[in-house]
């Protein structure tokens, strides 16, 4: 029986909104918020504000991973979705939490991939 | 000024190590291996393992992020890892990191992206 996990949005944007970019508070808040929101499952988080600006955050959840790094010093994010379809199909949520950041940041986007894992 | 984040590989692989897939047990040495071997500054990571078996785990290094979620009743894991660029070149580590994680599983590979962020 072939089984496939799910939609994977991987994205690099630009913001100008540096203080968003530059540690993890505010961003930490919308995580929390779109994992409600899209009744999601987290099991676990790491967050981690670099010294001189900029942090890295993954969060586990039982629907697969998001992931966000940023470089406010380039005024640059990557960000990650992937949810699988193990009980139901989440693509339209992995392409609302995916705008919901874009917009948190006003971001521009440089790249996006859209793998259908 | 441009900076490209780094080389970030996504895989897809069957297996028939099915003890392998089922808890994280021996994964989990594999993973914090892998971070010695090639010099990586683990920040954190969750790992959580399903009451009927497969697992979800994420690390989170000061250099980006792996990510590992297996479903053995298909015989099936989605692989992560994206090392970026800041300090020095890492797509060669990226790129064995895959390699020992599927050797690891003596893993069939389904599908493979390698975008570069």
């Amino acid at each position: 029986m072939k089984y496939s996990p799910g939609l994977h949005i991987l994205s690099e944007f630009t913001s100008n909104q540096t203080h968003l970019l530059f540690n993890s508070d505010q961003f930490r808040a919308l995580f929390d918020q779109l994992i409600v929101a899209n009744q999601l499952d987290k099991v676990g988080e790491v967050y981690h504000d670099f010294e001189n600006g900029g942090f890295t955050a993954v969060v586990c959840l039982t629907e697969s991973h998001m992931s966000i790094h940023t470089w406010p010093e380039y005024k640059l994010a990557t960000f990650d979705v992937f949810l699988s379809n193990y009980k139901r199909n989440n693509s339209d949520k992995v392409k609302r939490i995916y705008q919901s950041v874009l917009s948190f940041f006003d971001g521009v986007e440089m790249q996006k991939n859209e793998i259908v894992r």
